[in-house]
């Protein structure tokens, strides 16, 4: 894909799914900068509509269905932010929304789907079952799949909390964000491509204890093999075909965590910060801390994925 | 005091503050307000430098030093927001700080005090012990004893964030402010009174576990019998003889709290404003929550005072 032509599908999506999202704020700390001794700025799409950077692309992928596909409604199986963005997605345009969950799914994640009107189905919480349930759904009502993050219309829409980043500020160096299905790494590592300066680095975050996407990035297939014990539950899944080449092409490395280093980052986030950030979240700023002296006078911008976490079952 | 001359007093407050305090954002939350069925806008005081609002009246009233007042340094007692407040603020303008802490403050404060480069004095968890240790350094520095809500300076400090609110949004109806010592509940008063529109009201929110504010200003003295068993571990003290003439003239009523109304309020702001608020930050939203009917149709302000809290120790 050429890249002028990336750049304009960027600036259309964004335009397109504008008055369906916020324009999320981007928070600094003094402290932090002062730990790594750079500039860290933090997207925070933890106040993003329904809370996460996922209603970007759900609405982008819902608004370019065809009429008649809308009228037949979406569905999709999350583990549970993407479930209630395109919940919340389709609620907004009219459009009937299925969602597929996982018999694990956190309270306030099931809870929020229905409250947005969608119809929920539980299953268990294997990566098949999901998608037996969904395919039946897509069989019986003629409902269009839309998958969480590989997916041409969703990466672009993830792509545009990074293309407000650099809109903001067309000077960094580095941007960092998780790694779970690849979504939004993939779009992610377009704007960064796209409308980064001049030497612009795109960095992936990853649980060491999930760490399927840097083994993917090392071999050059997609690993599928995901370990499901990380407390980043957002990022338990594999990598797609779709997603995997764009990562390849424009993804320099994808850095490794510990789940005690993730822990403190998220402590960090919240108490520095004032925000709720997922586990997830907390990723991409426990890779900067461990690596810190590669972000020592860099500006380098983080994106704070989501703020949707069970308050009954925090990590610390 | 003539209202044109206070009009001019916050003002000019502002003015001077300004560089040293962060403007605030503020929030909105639409499920918030289909619950109220209302408009509500929270005034992040939590993303205040330091974490809390009272970074505006320890500014203000160090700024309002002499140069040989300020050679000789600036003490207060403090549970634990106003200390770091002195601590940041006489940091900043390089003024000596003495910071007397209650045993029992959250550790969390406690190093922060510390990290400002402020001197910390321990001392027994009695409001006795408390002003003995910092009379003590009175008496020997020569420093200048600041009071964290019973000092005109902190007071008109305080004002700015409720002027801010009303800069942005003249319109409101109602501004509600947590009440404990009355610095802030005072401030704010004076704003609304000074910038709000014609029958706009100023509202105190306190735990109903400790009530001397409620009291104080329903039989016309100051109660001094605080309970110090509430969550909102801010609010445990007494009102002033510098704020309490302000309150009685200007706040229109306090409305009680239960320690659970306060708590499921804190989860509230937690859970769909993503921000980090103390307990004593979320009282003025349990109180909206109680009497949802006198703020239907309203649009009511809040000010989230504070984001300081101990993760290790989280009401649920």
């Amino acid at each position: 894909m050429s890249s002028s032509h990336t750049k304009t599908q960027i600036i259309e999506c964004h335009q397109r799914i504008k008055s369906f999202i916020h324009r999320t704020p981007i928070l600094t700390s003094q402290l932090l900068n002062e730990m790594i001794g750079g500039e860290l700025f933090f997207k925070c799409e933890n106040f993003q509509r329904m809370g996460a950077f996922k209603m970007r692309g759900a609405s982008h992928a819902i608004l370019n269905l065809s009429k008649e596909q809308q009228d037949r409604g979406v569905v999709t199986h999350s583990s549970g932010n993407f479930g209630q963005a395109v919940a919340l997605s389709a609620k907004t345009l009219g459009v009937d929304a299925y969602i597929v969950m996982p018999e694990n799914a956190p309270k306030v994640k099931r809870e929020a789907v229905m409250d947005y009107g969608a119809k929920v189905c539980i299953c268990p919480s294997t990566i098949e079952a999901r998608q037996n349930a969904a395919q039946e759904i897509v069989d019986k009502q003629g409902a269009s799949f839309l998958h969480p993050s590989n997916d041409m219309n969703v990466i672009l829409g993830n792509s545009t909390a990074a293309y407000e980043l650099l809109l903001d500020h067309p000077e960094l160096d580095y941007i960092i964000a998780p790694v779970g299905g690849g979504g939004l790494l993939a779009g992610t590592a377009l704007a960064v491509h796209n409308f980064g300066k001049t030497g612009s680095i795109c960095l992936g975050a990853e649980p060491a204890l999930s760490d399927d996407a840097f083994r993917s990035l090392r071999d050059g297939i997609i690993h599928t093999d995901t370990n499901s014990g990380t407390v980043a539950d957002g990022l338990r899944t594999h990598l797609g075909n779709i997603n995997f080449p764009i990562i390849q092409k424009h993804v320099s490395d994808i850095l490794l965590v510990d789940e005690n280093e993730i822990i403190e980052a998220m402590k960090l986030i919240w108490e520095r910060l004032k925000i709720i950030a997922e586990a997830s979240s907390s990723v991409p700023l426990g890779a900067i801390l461990k690596h810190a002296d590669m972000f020592a006078n860099k500006k380098t911008a983080v994106i704070i994925s989501g703020g949707n976490v069970d308050l009954s079952h925090l990590p610390f």
